[in-house]
């Protein structure tokens, strides 16, 4: 066992989760009490993903709310500006609270752990891509990007092997028609002048960015034609956003390492389809955590976060029965779908606070999606 | 064994129920084809109980779209006119098929069985009230009046026995402005003049009416005035709509008699929220089917029909998580629970096809609903 | 004058334009009561146009739902049957009764006015066109052939000058999913996969049609490319929808003939921008009616009825100030537009029964639209 | 004239209205623009109104964002806190651009302007009340308290008389769960546990203030039963909204007073229905501003800011003709009216950005409400 890294005594790292609550996007009193009675430090913050109230389109502010409250907050306590802070911690948004999906955020917290014998647990880095010029978005050369990122967000979180790595958040830029004249201006041609299609090959070229940096690809340009086109080429383990408020992309990378410590594990499955409920079962498997039909009480008490990537089947129908999403002029299709999927997962775990997000393309097999938890592990 | 009626050779009814798919609210090419090839006969449809795409509030018309439809369709092959069928065939209708919710319609047909041994089956019996006038909406005497006629639908279905009953469809109607006015000028005083308002106590009456009926509570008019106060008290096997289409209550128990033959049984349970998986469980017991997580496909082919009534908790959270859907500005609140309740019943059942209704006051506990599921048991 | 037809005794026919309200989509009594008393002969009725209170989106049924009424209606009362009324009484729709625009639909009826000298009126001709395979649609072929039922309708209405016809509602099929993959196994390309696009490649073409058959533009296949690309090429006296009922262009061509008598006239208008109040007045002045600012109560008893197209600015902005409708979540583009020009005609109007249909492509100024009115003029 | 305060050469005030774009909710660079070269005083600046593009509801945080983003702005130019700032700059916003309408914000700032002959222009006051006990809103307790706030920001503006006030805008508390139930435990019975409906309460006591402070009507308390009951009673200069965001009302009073100079005035007048386009005429002739439809570009030039109450008619049609607002479960009813008037107004005034608000109880006519116009004058 001497050769064995987890079972030496040495500096580790470890991780804290804090699931918060909100009562508006503009609310993060619940973190700002934290930092205040010294439970976490801001200066130890690396990452948020939360769920934010809008509708989770284009015109969703509580994002962008809820960030700028975010950034002043942690600015008062630490001394940096909020725009240095913008682009060291990535603060990743959800907009769209459907059904039982309740408003929360996921604080990832980071801190030396002191020496000790014990290694192996869930592990977090983080990276910031180049600068994307809006021409290259959606491309291989994204793809290649994303991938350099993912690398280094890997060495930051100090797992090595792309079999350790559980989950990877990406959020991208996309292109908007600011950036697409711009492009055309200087003699470029952009993959789509249409903002939300450049939104979803953005993420096709993260989820492809994922795929590549853990291996699960090759760095072939010929399958740069399968973007948004083969959804049979998909990464599990990829969940990816994009927006136009990002120029370069961000990268949280979750895993195990044997460098980290503490009790925090993850398990991450795909999810066959939107009534693919085994998936939560599967993802639940390596905590040592069942739901007959549901969690038990003690073993919710042990979950720290859960995210699920989902969308609406672009062929119309779940098994067999049509749906009514691609053609709802009233709701949109992603809001529809995060309200289905959050609902089926909430009611395994017993418990709405759940990220969810649509627009999975690439991200888990097509029609379906991923399903990740975060859980404490009981005591050896 | 002699004095066992369900193995009295004797004449005995069959229930049919046909799940079909639409392609729009006004298609009812899957039930013409049915009639046309004579495997269902028009004059043996007694009720129709559907999921229309629209959306479910008061200016959906997708459900008076397909109910003309449906009654044209009758009388081409019957001789009646649409006009009598409509007073003589229920046809309850909810809007909105929110995230993998599937349009379905289920046809309920009954025939003659012939002489055989074995009797202990699921049996239909159906039953219009009384025109009730609009300042007895949401009042005692419309209590009572709803549980006359579930005892005259239950004598119908040659149910005799309450604990036999398992299931209890009503729609009942609501007090529309004229409705108000004409009640004012004849000096009547009304439950109350907001339409929203008065179809949520048609649809408590409706459940108190059954609880009465079914001996669950007394006929005890002091008891008025727990309808929309005291949630305390419900009926875990009413699932009521109300409607401005109707004027009498229209109503459709489903239970198990040893007159009825064949294999179709049914289950019903308590949901005790919006999360409440174990009650699918519970309702899928008395039906040999097992979800663990999920049904398997063998089970699911033998599932008919299923019904789910649901609400958005009103105390606004769900087991301590702050939920949005009442402040939401679009999407109606309806909307969302549908989604979220029927996402986690769909991916139980591994089917879409669920009818699944809000406005569950005093149906179930509060906050939660319950859950029926019809299929076919095994031979024996 | 011997040589004016208009003063020529002969016998002419004359339009009738009832302009009716409904309490729900499938609700004709108006037009049934009118049948009933004599006013309107069922078969006399040549086109309906109207506007339901749906979403006016793909998943709008009010439309199917007033359509099946109609044809019931008619068929009650001429003796055929609804299949072949259908193809024979255009009924067009548009569905979105948003802000102060009101339910209400206009039937147009002609008849023989027997032996008249004074001729010059409004006049109405119809027409239906060829089946259109799915791979014409949006092409040029699509465009000839519109225009050659354009030129039917005008033969039909006894309008033989291009400069007497004064509005155009087309109706064209577009590319269901279906169709495309048809298309495809026949080894055919269509314009557009996407359902959405293929209804404004088929607004454009029957645009382009009009234009055609009116003389505005040659007929030159090189112009195909012009769809939806070069906004500068419009018809400022075409209205056109498109759906995925219809498999075959209908037209209505409404104008000034000598061989029609009565007090009906038509003005219609090109409207710059959604802001373009002008057009209004245009519009109204060959009716000789005012609006300053608003038509006065007994002219506004003249109008029998008003037609608009518009939609949202594809720029983004209305006179350098910056919409929000095309980045809207929650509202589609299409019901923000209808419900602000809406408002703004109805204001000038004093009157919410106005028919405002969105996607305006190519039917008068980019981001503009047009407004035409029908209105009794006073006796000479 | 020698006693004309308006011509004596005395040290006067002025008031300056910069209308601002924004990019998005959080987007007050147009603002801090103004400020960084000088053109605004941050300190000078005394009052904000704006319109955002939230839907308006409950859930719209667009306010909110815009808020927090004013205050940090503010507050890094004078050095007061953005809680400070909070207290003593009124920001009232609406929520929802349907249609034509434009984000943006008027930001009302004010200064010394020397010593000067002219006097008598356009001034501006505010004043923020007691904080309001729950069991206040909505009563004469609440009318009082507002009418006396009124008159402190009349003070504030140097206007002396009532009939030179032209629009009061108030924004005041209404009555959430939380503070329903402290009020309960303290005991004290609140008007109405629907916030929704305590917000048209204090909507209605906010119109009764402003006409008691402007003498209006008499401080009866008796007159408290026609607060959301009688209509007929009115006030016309009224623009009033409510928040949860507030514990004591805020009031903005505009009106011409001799102590102020400068070019701006401000007409206001009620609006009959929503389809009373001749009100906006009104509102202009003491601007000298014709609109024959439209207001001519030199004049549009002179206009700064337009506010506008409406709502949808309680009793269902608009002159006769049903409209759909208030039975859509879509859309918002406040939000299609928005759309509709402002659609109106908009074209009248060839301009998009104004501030168009629903909740018009009692604010102007019923069904109808108010529009109001501040321009600058031509050098006499």
């Amino acid at each position: 066992m001497a050769s064995d890294p987890s079972f030496r005594t040495e500096r580790r790292r470890t991780l804290r989760v804090d699931r918060l609550a909100m009562a508006h996007p503009g609310d993060l009193s619940a973190l700002a009490a934290l930092i205040e009675e010294g439970t976490v430090r801001a200066d130890e913050v690396v990452a948020v993903i939360g769920k934010t109230e809008g509708n989770g389109g284009v015109n969703d502010f509580t994002r962008g709310y809820f960030t700028q409250t975010l950034m002043h907050l942690l600015a008062a306590h630490t001394g940096r500006t909020p725009a240095e802070l913008l682009r060291s911690v990535p603060c990743i948004l959800s907009g769209g609270t459907e059904g039982v999906l309740s408003p929360h955020y996921v604080v990832f917290s980071r801190r030396e752990a002191g020496a000790t014998e014990r290694g192996g647990a869930l592990a977090i880095g983080t990276a910031l891509g180049e600068a994307l010029p809006a021409h290259e978005v959606g491309r291989w050369s994204h793809v290649r990007s994303v991938a350099s990122t993912v690398r280094r967000a890997m060495a930051d979180a100090g797992i090595e092997r792309a079999q350790d790595v559980v989950f990877v958040q990406v959020k991208g830029p996309c292109i908007t028609s600011a950036r697409a004249q711009a492009a055309a201006a200087a003699g470029h041609a952009v993959v789509s002048n249409d903002p939300g299609r450049s939104m979803a090959y953005a993420r096709a070229a993260g989820a492809f960015g994922v795929a590549l940096a853990l291996g699960e690809i090759a760095d072939d340009p010929a399958q740069g034609t399968a973007l948004l086109a083969d959804f049979g080429v998909a990464c599990a383990r990829a969940s990816v956003s994009s927006g136009v408020e990002v120029e370069a992309d961000e990268v949280i990378v979750l895993g195990h390492s044997p460098a980290w410590t503490g009790r925090l594990r993850m398990g991450c499955a795909p999810m066959a389809d939107a009534l693919d409920i085994a998936a939560v079962s599967q993802a639940l498997a390596p905590l040592a955590i069942e739901a007959r039909p549901q969690v038990r009480p003690a073993d919710r008490a042990r979950i720290a976060a859960a995210f699920v990537k989902c969308e609406p089947d672009r062929r119309g129908s779940v098994r067999g029965a049509r749906h009514t999403m691609l053609d709802d002029t009233d709701i949109n299709a992603q809001r529809h779908i995060r309200g289905a999927v959050g609902g089926l997962v909430a009611g395994v775990l017993g418990d709405g606070r759940i990220f969810v997000s649509g627009g999975a393309e690439h991200q888990g097999p097509d029609g379906g999606g991923l399903v990740a938890v975060i859980a404490e592990v009981p005591e050896a």
